[in-house]
């Protein structure tokens, strides 16, 4: 698929620390890629706290519907990962090859089949075979190891043009602690081919209930504040796993969780940053900002709307500084906006503001600006006092070179 | 600008009678083009009936507020339309600059400003120079004609490739009728060239509460089922005259109100399909029926979901029947859907039922249908009986040409 990797990709990869009790192992279980490993395995030593967000969509792939399902427990011992093949909008039968998995790796890493989490990105609407997924389960299981996580993060990849890490350390009371993330994804979210997976790991001791409200309050300014496309994969899904241990943290905003909070909502962070900056075709990383509205949700409905707008991406794409295309999006978000004190910047210069173009406008300062591959828009809407940022990417021939010609 | 003339243009413009009482002029303004008409008049020898439909952006343009305004007396003795400049987000000076020309125009063919209609299409931003406008409009109502419309609907075009025109007659209690219409727009739309204007014209008396009444009807199934790119200009406007006389109709669903409604109608339907069919860089036009929906705004939005999906139009551009996609773009518009019911056609053959791919589904006979400028695509999401129709375009390389590059 991709030939060459995105301008925005990262100039290094992190290297992920081994976290005690965590394992890891990728095979080539030839699901659609030849030659490549497609098939990631998991493995906790001890029954694993585990929280989740999946995807919003009402036509939700057969795993996302099983994860949902064993999320209300909080506990897991294993995740099975497959790209290739998403087994979304696959009838009965895509439930009975997540029922057949799920019983594969729990024959394989000895646990209730209700204990394994499963996630699949790829092809929407062709069934999934699973019938070799015992064998390479029982493969993947021999060659366990806590050095896996580069190597899981290439595994899980579909039109990703490079592998998605991030991790960080922190110290509570004297002790040390890491938090590993890996993540895929190419589009906000390309169904074919870009779901979004990510999976993060800690061995902070935290119950599950604690880490879904702490990821529930991160997810929002993190994975739910990104776009590539505006489209919504049937299977996005992000799992956020703690290998336990004693000493659970069971309360929020307590001395001891802050900096484990602070930690997650970087990895998250991060992880997004990385897909955002992998969106099909991108040039340009772009950061919107609405300042000054009514409400919080009506400043992220505005930055959304801007962020999603082909128009407003397109010519970013061009490098051009086109504000009357930003009061385009403000104005059809349909949200409260001044549009005689509306204040509009890229890379923090002023180019319009009380309702018209800048006084001080200068096309070659823009120019120069938009030029870079970060771009900042900020937008005040001269309202209020609420405001969000949302990160996207530009549209780009690239994008419907990618996207007109995958599946045929 | 558009080098070349859309693939899915009419073979033949309809020739536009002439309206007893309506007369037309377009003149070269230089606003922005050189050595094209660029300014359109059009008077009316006696006060017309007006209803309107304006664009609901939060950042309208100045001449929209002014129609908006004026709208509310439903009377209007003349109309002033320029392209290659919106007058949009230009503050103070664009509400002075739609002040003069209503102040110009009114001079010239004599009557209040407040009965003058104004429309602005183009760059956004700029401001407008209007200075040139009073010698100009002189000169347009010197020329007035009542073959103008073929001259105007050229005058009004921006990135359009070719001039829209619909016209229909009809007959009531055995007296005559026309009713004609002029648009432009080629993006839902791209608000630095392509803003949608339309202006329909008819001899048929009926009062402009009646007008209003039967607009609000139709256009929902028309101007607003249509969408290039989902962003919505700062300048749309629709404007449907009636030359009155006596005898003017005054409630709806009459015996002698049907006929005339049908024609509104179809000459509304003719219009907006023109413009889709003019997208920037479209290469296909696509008709979305939802059906078995839970109600008419859920059928809407489910379709404008799947119309508006980068991924769904890149995947038609690439003549890829990608049924992968719909269903994505069904559950994301967070709408009530039965994924296992869900039935997908296109062209009329079923592709997926009941979940998954259809057993019937063959590729020859899918491309085929794909190979088509017409794509019907039509899903029934099992729920109730609700149904709608939207219309678009694909999502092609040329857009980003277009779009990228325009400004700057």
């Amino acid at each position: 698929m991709p030939t060459k990797v995105s301008p925005l990709a990262p100039k290094l990869y992190p290297e992920l620390p081994e976290i005690t009790g965590v394992k890891l192992a990728s095979v080539e279980a030839g699901i659609k890629y030849t030659g490549r490993k497609d098939l990631c395995l998991i493995v906790f030593d001890e029954l694993a706290e585990v929280a989740g967000v999946l995807t919003r969509s009402h036509c939700p792939s057969a795993a996302v519907d099983w994860c949902r399902k064993q999320l209300s427990k909080g506990k897991a011992k294993c995740v099975v990962i497959n790209s290739g093949n998403a087994n979304a909008f696959t009838g009965m039968k895509g439930r009975e090859s997540v029922g057949l998995t799920a019983e594969a790796a729990g024959n394989v890493v000895g646990c209730d089949p209700r204990r394994v989490l499963i996630a699949s990105t790829g092809v929407i609407g062709e069934p999934l075979d699973v019938s070799e997924f015992p064998v390479r389960l029982e493969m993947a299981n021999a060659v366990l190891n806590q050095d896996g996580w580069h190597e899981a993060a290439q595994a899980i990849m579909t039109t990703d043009t490079y592998p998605k890490l991030a991790t960080r350390s922190f110290n509570i009371d004297g002790q040390d602690y890491i938090i590993n993330g890996i993540a895929k994804g190419s589009g906000m979210i390309a169904p074919d081919m870009a779901t979004m997976l990510a999976f993060v790991i800690t061995d902070f001791p935290v119950s599950h209930k604690i880490l879904q409200k702490l990821l529930n309050r991160h997810v929002k300014n993190t994975f739910n504040s990104i776009t590539v496309d505006s489209d919504t994969s049937t299977s996005d899904t992000l799992l956020v796993f703690s290998t336990g241990g004693r000493n659970k943290i069971s309360k929020l905003d307590t001395k001891r969780a802050k900096p484990f909070e602070s930690a997650l909502s970087q990895v998250l962070h991060e992880l997004a940053m990385l897909i955002v900056r992998d969106g099909e075709g991108a040039s340009k990383h772009v950061c919107i900002e609405v300042t000054g509205a009514a409400s919080k949700s009506s400043a992220r409905k505005i930055a959304k709307s801007v962020a999603n707008s082909p128009l407003v991406k397109t010519a970013i794409a061009g490098e051009d500084a086109n504000w009357g295309r930003i009061v385009m999006a403000v104005g059809k978000a349909g949200e409260p906006a001044d549009r005689d004190r509306l204040c509009i910047k890229f890379g923090g210069v002023v180019c319009a503001e009380d309702g018209m173009r800048a006084a001080s406008y200068d096309e070659a300062e823009m120019s120069a600006i938009m030029r870079r591959q970060e771009i900042d828009i900020s937008i005040d809407v001269g309202i209020g006092k609420a405001s969000a940022k949302v990160w996207t990417c530009d549209l780009t021939r690239e994008y419907i070179a990618i996207n007109a010609d995958y599946r045929s």
